[in-house]
This record gives C-alpha cells, sequence and structure tokens, in this order.
C-alpha cells in the first residue's frame, strides 16, 4: 500500500489532520491500534478554544458542533468560597469557549472520514515506523494475522502520550520535560442538569473541585483526590458530599445528584518532548505533550499542532514549498509551551498541594485576589482561556 | 514625657508617619536605636512609586525629590540574552516610577522634621514597649545613662524587620509567614554612568543581574550569588566580568566600570506577620513585612502602611473616629499580599534556582515569552510595577 501521509491514531488530532489533508486531495491513510468504538468510548475534555472550533469549521465537520454545543461567555474562580467570574467574551473582545465532549468531536471527524471515503485502519497490531529519517518512510502492521506495509511520503504521529510514534524515536532524538503532580482528578459523569451554567473552578482548603458539563442535562463534576485513592472506595454519595464541601455555598446548592454514568481518577501531568519533527515524521497532540487538565488546553493544543503540520503539508503539495515544514516543531512548540504555562499555573493556582508552606498558600490566595480584584489580571486569565493566536 | 504617638524608628516609615502627623498638628516623639548619621549611611532601595511620590508631596518634602529624582518611564525585562521593555508609561496610562534614593528620602525628612521641631531621641538604649493592650501605652528607654518614659496614645512600631516592636508581643499574638531564597544579591555601589537609562533586570543561565542606578552618574549593580559566597572574594572587576556575562550584550557592552564605593551581600527574604494592630501598637514597614528586593516594593509598601496609618490617626484625633484605625491592618495586609506576590513572582521568574527542574526553568522561561509576546502580560506586570491604587 502507498499513501502521501501516513497517520499513526485515530484520536481527534489524526482525525482532523486527515479531513483537513483529504479536503485538499492529499491521500492519507489513518492506522489505529484500538477499534472505533474503543476510541469513541474516551471520555476526555470538552472545552473548545475558538481557534479549534473555526478549525473545525475548515474541516466541515463544524454543523453538529454548532446545533449541540453550548458556547460559554465566561467561567467562574472560586477560592475559599469566594467567587470571581472571568468574563471571556468582555475581556477579550468577543471570543468566548465552546463545551462539546471530545467524544462528539471525534464521532463527527468520523463520520465525515466514512463520508469522504477515506481509508482507516482500526485494531492495527505490531505498528512499526520504519526510516523516517531518509526519503522513504514506511510504517508496517499485523491486521487480522496478516503483515501489512504502507509507504508514504510523511508520518504523522498523532497515536498519544503511550504511543508508539514517540517511542520509536532513537536514544537522544527527544529532550523531555515533566512534571508530575501529587494528586489526581476524581471525574464523575451523570445525566443530571448542570450546578451552574458556566464552569466552576474552586480551591477551597480540602482541595479543588471543578463543575463542568457536557449538555444542559449531563454534567461532569471533579474532585481532587490523593493518588493514594481508589474509585471503589468512591461511591456516588461520598462524590457529591465531597464536591459540595469544596464549592461556593451558592453552586453546592444548585448541585443535582443522580448516578454515575462514569467514575475514574486521572493523574495530573506536564509533559513536552522536543523537537516535534525527526526526518519525515512529525509529533502531534498528546504524543508530544501533556498538560493537566485545568484549564482544557490538551485537546486545543492538539488542534493548533495540527493547524501548523496541515498547513506544512498542504504548502508542501500545493506550493512546493517545505517552509511550513521546517518552522512546524518550532512553531507548534511556541504555542505549547505557553500553554503549558497556563496550565502549570492554573493547576499552581487552585490545587491543595501537600508540601506547599503557610506562605505559600497565601501565595495562590495573593494571586487569586490580584485577578479578582484587579481588570488587567482577569484578562490574563481570559486571554489565556479562550486561547492565544495561532 | 508624654506625646500622642510614640514612634518607634527613625527610618523612613517612622519619618514620614511623624511628618504627616506633624502637619496635622498631632505631637509625636521618634525614639531611635541608632544615631541619625548610622540611619543615613544605610543604603537601600531607590525605586519610588507614584503613589510614595504623591505622598511625600503631601508632606512638603518632595521639592529635591522633583529636583534630582529621575522620572522613569519604562524599563527592562531580560532573557538569555533577549530583552523586552515594560512601557510603564505606555501601559498604566501615564503612570512611571521615580529613582530616588532611600538615603535621600530619609534626609529630606530629617531635614523637615528638624525644620518644624519635632523630637527625636537617637541613641535610644534599651528601648521597651509596655501596656499597648490598655489605654495608656508606655515606651521607656536609657538615654545617656539615664532612664526615662514617654506615655503615648499610639505607639506606632516602625523599626523595622530587627526591630523591638514586633518581638514585644506576648506568644502567640501574630502568625508569620516566611520564604528565604536559596541565594542573595551581591550589590556594587559605583560612580560611574549608568549602563541603561532604564532599570534592566536580567536572567541568565548564571543567574540573576540588575542594573539600578540612584542618579546619572551613579550606578548600582547586584549580581545573584550564592549564599556561601564571601564579599571579600569578589574584587570590582570579578564583579563586572560577571555582570556582563549576564546582561544583554548591548547592554553589557555599555557597562562603565569603577572603584565601588560600596559592595556587599544580602540574603533575599519574603515575611509577613499578622495582623499589624494589637491594642494601641501598630506595626508598619519592615517591622511587619519583607520582601526580596526584585521589583522594588519595599520601601513603597512601607509607605503605603503610613499612608493607612496616617490617615487612621488623623480621624481618630480630627473626626473623633476610629474607623481608620481599625481598619488599618485588613487594608494595609490587603495590599502588601499582593506585592508580596508580585515581589515572590518577579524573584521566581528571573533567579536561576538550585532546586528547579528542566521543566520549571521551561516554566520561567514560557512566562517571559508570554509577557513579552503579550500586551496584557506586559500591562499585569507594569501597573504592579508601578504600585496597585492604595
Amino acid at each position: 500500500m502507498r499513501t502521501q501521509v501516513a497517520i499513526v491514531g485515530a484520536g481527534p488530532s489524526g482525525l482532523l489532520l486527515g479531513q483537513l489533508l483529504s479536503l485538499q486531495g492529499i491521500d492519507n491513510v489513518i492506522i489505529e491500534r484500538k477499534s472505533g468504538d474503543y476510541v469513541l468510548s474516551r471520555i476526555r475534555a470538552g472545552v473548545l478554544e475558538q481557534g479549534m472550533v473555526a478549525m473545525l469549521e475548515d474541516a466541515r465537520v463544524a454543523q453538529r458542533l454548532h446545533r449541540d454545543g453550548l458556547v460559554h461567555d465566561g467561567f467562574s474562580l472560586a477560592f475559599d468560597g469566594r467567587r470571581h467570574r472571568i468574563d471571556l467574551k468582555g475581556l477579550t473582545g468577543g471570543k468566548t469557549v465552546t463545551v462539546y465532549g471530545q467524544t462528539e468531536v471525534t464521532h463527527d471527524l468520523m463520520a465525515a472520514r466514512a463520508a469522504i471515503g477515506a481509508t482507516t485502519i482500526y485494531e492495527a497490531d505490531d505498528v512499526a515506523l520504519h526510516d523516517f529519517d531518509g526519503q522513504s518512510p514506511r510504517i508496517t502492521f499485523v491486521k487480522d494475522g496478516v503483515s501489512h506495509a504502507i509507504e508514504c511520503d510523511f508520518i504523522a504521529g498523532c497515536d498519544g502520550f503511550h504511543g508508539v510514534s514517540r517511542r520509536s524515536l532513537p536514544d537522544g532524538a527527544v529532550r523531555e520535560f515533566e512534571r508530575i503532580y501529587p494528586f489526581g482528578w476524581l471525574g464523575l459523569l451523570a445525566d443530571v442538569p448542570p450546578a451552574a451554567h458556566e464552569l466552576v473552578y474552586a480551591s477551597s482548603d480540602r482541595g479543588f473541585a471543578l463543575c463542568s458539563m457536557r449538555s444542559m442535562t449531563r454534567s461532569r463534576y471533579y474532585v481532587q483526590v490523593s493518588l493514594e485513592e481508589k474509585v471503589e472506595d468512591w461511591s456516588d454519595q461520598r462524590f457529591f458530599d465531597e464536591l459540595r464541601r469544596r464549592l461556593p455555598a451558592d453552586v453546592a446548592e444548585a448541585v443535582t445528584t443522580g448516578a454515575s454514568i462514569e467514575k475514574s481518577i486521572a493523574p495530573l501531568r506536564s509533559f513536552v518532548a522536543e523537537p516535534m519533527r525527526f526526518g519525515r515524521l512529525f509529533l502531534a497532540g498528546d504524543a508530544a505533550h501533556i498538560v493537566p487538565p485545568t484549564g482544557a488546553k490538551g485537546l486545543n493544543l492538539a488542534a493548533s499542532d495540527i493547524h501548523y503540520l496541515s498547513q506544512g503539508l498542504i504548502e508542501h503539495y500545493r506550493d512546493k514549498s517545505d517552509a511550513g515544514l521546517d518552522a512546524y516543531s518550532n512553531r507548534a512548540l511556541a504555542r505549547i509551551w505557553k500553554a503549558e504555562r497556563f496550565s502549570w499555573w492554573m493547576t499552581s493556582l487552585l490545587h491543595h498541594f501537600p508540601a506547599n508552606t503557610p506562605f505559600e498558600q497565601r501565595m495562590q490566595r495573593a494571586e487569586f485576589d490580584y485577578i479578582a480584584t484587579s481588570p488587567i489580571g482577569s484578562t490574563g486569565v481570559a486571554e489565556n482561556y479562550v486561547g492565544l493566536p495561532y
């Protein structure tokens, strides 16, 4: 088999890249280790920056998003029961975010890919990347017990943090930067109306909590827990009791409890691998970087990588110019580091860190007080939250 | 002896308070452990916020400041050789800072106090504070071997971090918050023209450096050093060589070397004691809080304390209202914590921290990049640097 761009991973990064390339007539094949149903079953983020919404429009997959997505003009920060609204729209000259689950984005992209008739190979075993440091890269895999090879011009590694793409690089090819946070998020999804119309990120002396949502009938809540906690020890009742204790009174009162559809604990990690290009292999999304979920930057960063990468590939085929591909790693990383900073900052602001001294706890409070009393402080939060320009 | 307000400490806080009270006809006495010459010999900060300049005008001691002080419309941040100017005036709607040494402020306040004929008792030994939890506070001291007592309505503790005032409080009366930084500043004063017309705060892989000044013919330079360093090991030549290595090339080239007038190593500390009022004793300035020098907030914070305290005392005597005195601690602390935050943030941004991980080092760089590319990010720095409103 031969294609122009072989894409490893059928998550939102890979699917979006495939769609943007297909629309320009650039042949591409996606190779995915799991099944399509498995990919769709992963519950992930759900807050899209305006830049990502524009990309989904360009990719012609924004119809359902515009019908079902919830446009949010702001969100709240809360600290020890005090609440401060960040007026995203007012502070950024009209920018907003859209609440629309990653699962839905993936679903829309899969449907568009099926309609276009582009190839996705699911349940590909033993995926291996070859010769990407030369002119003729190749991917091999096993499907239903039979070995296959795909020859291509470029490989896009969109296969996530644990994927094969980054692990295929020779020793010393990447420099990795990492921070593991000393806690996790216990998340609960339930078909109940959300406690507030906008997201509420709350810091309390019991730890962090987040009121989020997927729709006006499906809520997503989180509480910070220690990494030793087990999901089995958290009944829905215990979860909602703990959630309420961490929220400002008016929000706590508005929480509607209900049976959980899903409940899980996720660790928090900051991670960046540099550079993001190796010959004809390009890493994008979680394959190259992870942010903690505070601030909802993970999916949006994957989209901005795909923005730079798709432009580079389109320029290569359409304009015979490699300038965009040569600039890809630096362009993507400049934006990634700023989003890493914001996610790290927002995580540092709102969580209870067991090792923090009383002085450091007061620095968290002073930071909140500065934001709550300074329009400039609030605008800084807002411009990062809606997404810095591509 | 009897007075209305007994002030402990003849540094700028105590002198400014005395001056503002004297101008309102409120009797006050200053008790100082050292001599006037000693107080004037202390070399300290030299960047005044506009709010402090306005206070010095109100105190009628701003004539020489307006003649000799240098109004600065901006300053530079530098990171690994890249330089970004913070346009204070442009970003804050016209606010500036004034470079005028603390020694000069003290000198002007001493001269004004002498002209008014208010009492300052220098070289007072064994200063002790009594009965400030009751209606009749009292200060005792020994002067030239003779014991004295001053009865008063209120005591203002303006005697610095190591002074007797805070140490006079009963156990458990204050809660203290502290951070000691793992480095110091080696400072050098020389009668040479400054390398740049504005201050340059520079981060480099060799550590922090600061180009500051007292006038267009007197420069003040600093380099971050480990706490184990000894001044004796730093010749002027070694200092200037190290300074230049940490500065952006254009600034390094413009450094004029010259014999040091003064050279010393100062530790960096963040410290806050809460509350700042105990019965009829009020703490102000360094007696209650310390900031690291990055951002030049120490003297300015002392001035804002004196703003709130002098207003409270004037309201007490003129309007028979204790509202201002009752609100003093909370008002002062609200502003102090924000300045503590800014000083801690700027220190964290620009210094080399031996324990920082590579990820944390990248967070410093990403913070600089955000500020350098976002007008909002720069405005946040600017509004804090010129001083948040009283």
